[in-house]
């Protein structure tokens, strides 16, 4: 099928570019950006050369499905026109992600484009709502955070085995908050040097929040997500704190063994997402669309330790919305992502 | 007075030298290294060139002040007949700060070669400690992690503010494994990585509870430690997640602000611990012995987030080491250790 | 066609088995690494998890072609009787590189265990040598440091076009050094630090200066080659400097742009290495095996400076390695390989 | 004496703070920085909050000795009329580094505004110029490469005893391009990268040439300088290389032995340029004013091989500025310098 991406300048837009490349059935036949309209993507992007395309200033409409990688606000505004036509559209921003138009209002600043499009948009994290995606027209793609958090906590969550107070702590390479240019990501600021950000409430926590809910059926999460920066360009290590409900998991070992059990066995055939034996690195996940979940019991006292590792760009943005790309159109979920990472 | 430094030849005892170079009191007159005795500290450490010593396979015993650079066991082998000739000693090493010598035992698989000598030794987290510093023969100088964790914790937990679960997780360089080689700190395998490590449990976790046990005659804390690695050479980021005691802060804004006030006032008049009014970074420490303590409510559910920046060899390790030294000679605490961090 | 690698546990042989896995006609079936013999590959490399095999302590025989990623000396004690059985072999170690036992000799410290060999082996810079490559049985895969240099150089020393008097700088990642541990990979050692080394003569220089007399059939360069060590993992950028011969070139912006357009025909067609227009960076090549090369002309005085981007571990190792395969076995040069590099 | 700050906020301004901190003499009394007026040195750069300073719009005029860290043509604007009150300056920008006000204009492509003061700025390479340095109101400090290229080739220069066609081939950390955000400073773009750039000619090219030929009164030399950016935060290596003139130098381990020899007794008695045994690695100066030269020879050609290590922010701007400045006010040269640099 013929696809189109807007905003191809940003990373989620130049990964998009690099991994569609070889997708057995997509053919990428439009791509816009703004600042660099006029130009042959090779030009902007050297290593993107033999894919023959020129940026654009709007889109070529004769697409089947497009990827909006524009900043929310702007993305809504680039692609309800196309969803009301029909075509087919992942949503890389956060633009259709929460539910509700006033909490969208609250955390974005701005009143939403088309909040009747918000309910009708499914989030798509993929292993979660396979259905849906599948039948969807509109996919809100998931933010780079909650796909790492969601994924080490659903098992857990989804079978109602822990209690509802859970510490988010995320580190986070630098090309998660984009290509545009402010002092955070200055090398000289970022290189030797790790912080916490969004401690006053990250734009992320209310998407987690609702997800989980979502999961539930209930509203009495008690989330703190803490993103943390640290210097390296790809990758998201999540680790979540909670505790397992009373009599959920045995004590010492057997809990543990019975934990990655539990989720093996939620997991089982699942092609990107892989319950590893022993703590994993987000080196593991480098270039590719996998994310690692490991879980795990503190032996001393017994909470639970759930961690996950993805590449950022990939399963936390570009690769993702092309596993949803997939789903929408009957292909086999890892066509054009069934690569290996990149070690060392 | 004259300082010897046995094993200089690992990160905590070349940040020894280093810093005592420009120590206004403190002379450094032997050193010791078993793989480069005879080798002039120059032909090493290139950088070092200026002081003119040799390093010895054993200490000249006349010295005033000793530090020990050693790993356990190593190290307790060597500072024992030291402190009985009543030599003043700061021992890096984890030898002398666990209390209890079965725990010790437990956690180094070691018998530790002086129990005796365990309860003599002073926990030389300076700022908690002062007086019983002062007074002291043997110092036990804390790990890295527990230093930066329990800077961040001490004021609410002394004054009985917090319910004793709490998590603590960790992001530290990889100076912190010290200079052996291992897989662990190949640069291909740490650069563009991020793992947490030690979650069968970490050595230095019996080392906080036992001091938060001490803060509070309690035994009740149920502490879950996570310690990641990040690629970077100096530096830990702390962030510690605990409930406040019911009616111990208000709400909102007002509870923030209060926070901050008892943490400055906790530390207030402190030379190196420093309450930030904004999220700090590790790389406002880089080189310097400050801990930069930030602590911060989740306006959404009232969650405490402490954190706390330190360098892993200055503060965590050699400056305290050097703090622990002027007040055991009635110096001024900051004597050799006024630099600003170096910035970027 | 079934392949073996031989030593698939340092970082040759890694990448190596990551680039075979989506190889359209390559089957790996058999892998050795001694020090972890009996581990399937997952267990030392998770991502590489969907690779079923186990590392063996040898070869299975039954295999196509072989890899060897053993380093020098032990990888001919490996090869040789593979060789003579007529099993065709692509040594990455720098065994088959040197024409002259005697020059193997004084370089590697140890006589050649098959010195008629030596002749008969191919000198697989696929660029230069396709056509021997394709009819070999056995080709000796360039070092990184040569691939990056004579891809730079050559279009200007075949056609007689420059002084034989060339300064080589070249900056690598520290992959280049391989997975054993040194104290010139230890992460706090190299990171943040830029140093020079082989200046006493590194092994690649008799290798560069062998492949350009053989260019020229003359043996009269004087080639200073100074290699540097950067704190990156992968990449290598080379910068030769040399005069043009008179009036192999009109000066000004004229000579630029016939220096461009001279490269541009000599590398016509040519898969893999890409003639920039502007100047390039390691990061265009990242993951990938490119060659990128950017000659120019110092516009003040006429000197040439010719550069080149590679990935080491691909265009320096294992990618060319199966670009070797490829033409030994009548495949298509790109099979396997034609995938873009990973920006950023 | 009192001291004044232009433009505090940008690397060399902010390093500046930092090593006047504990200047024995020197009393930092005004600091400017337009984007930033009305803030305390603190707030915008936590690390110096010790220094109690309001970053002003404009200087306070009672100062002895002025800094200017604005880029150049700003920096002329803003110190020429403190020149011309008598006020002692040292200026970090390239406004007074150029004696010919039209090579000044073809390379900054701006008129000059103080021509007259040309000749009467003293080019602040202090180890080359200590005497004039001394008795000078303005001092030139020189630009980062130059102070690595000039000081790794000024003893061969000046006794005549190399060739006039050198190649520069430089390496410098990150920091050296400034604080201002540039798509040339993104971490994501600058990681895992290495890059030549200004291979049309860079502004440090004339600055070079000049003081070669007033080393040697002699205009005919052929100099390419190619600067490369690699990923760190601070130093730069640079590796020049040159013919010795016929009979300068001995063959073989005597030559190389002679040149060390003639470089220590050239920088005999030299606080901050060491000459170094074994080839040296930018670390070994990192925070400190050092440079490390070491010079050698390639054994199988005998052509020179000539480097040197410096951080640039420190030897290479802020550093050497003090170091200016001791010189110019009868202090003791290391005089608030006097510290090993930071390891690892």
């Amino acid at each position: 099928m013929k696809v189109g991406i807007i905003n191809v300048t940003g990373y989620a837009g130049v990964e998009l570019a690099r991994l569609l490349r070889h997708h057995p059935e997509a053919e990428l036949v439009s791509i816009t950006g703004r600042s660099e309209a006029g130009k042959k993507l090779g030009e902007v992007f050297p290593h993107l050369a033999e894919i023959d395309l020129t940026i654009q200033a709007e889109l070529d409409r004769s697409t089947d499905i497009v990827f909006s990688a524009l900043p929310q606000v702007a993305s809504a505004q680039a692609v309800v026109p196309l969803v009301r036509e029909g075509v087919k559209v992942v949503d890389i921003s956060a633009d259709f992600r929460l539910k509700d138009g006033q909490v969208y209002e609250r955390w974005y600043k701005a009143v939403h484009p088309a909040p009747d499009l918000l309910e009708e948009a499914v989030y798509g994290l993929t292993e979660l709502n396979r259905g849906e995606v599948a039948l969807a027209t509109l996919v809100a793609n998931p933010g780079c955070y909650p796909t790492g958090a969601l994924l080490a906590l659903a098992p857990l969550v989804k079978q109602g085995l822990v209690e509802h107070d859970i510490v988010i702590d995320s580190k986070s390479g630098v090309s998660g908050g984009g290509r545009s240019l402010t002092m955070e990501n200055h090398y000289s600021e970022v290189n030797e040097n790790v912080r916490a950000y969004g401690l006053e409430g990250h734009r992320h926590l209310p998407e987690i929040t609702q997800e989980l809910e979502r999961m539930t059926g209930q509203a009495d999460f008690r989330i703190t997500f803490v993103p943390h920066l640290i210097p390296m360009t790809r990758g998201i290590f999540t680790a979540c704190y909670a505790w397992p409900k009373a009599g959920s998991l045995p004590a010492g070992k057997k809990g543990q063994e019975e934990l990655l059990s539990l989720y093996r066995d939620f997991y089982k055939g699942e092609p990107f997402v892989k319950v590893a034996s022993a703590p994993a690195q987000t080196k593991q996940t480098w270039g590719n669309n996998d994310c690692i979940v490991y879980p795990s019991v503190d032996k001393y006292n017994g909470r639970l330790v759930l961690t996950s590792c993805i590449d950022n760009l990939v399963k936390g943005a570009a690769g993702q919305a092309i596993q949803n790309m997939n789903l929408m159109f009957g292909l086999p979920e890892k066509a054009g992502l069934d690569y290996p990472a990149i070690f060392p």
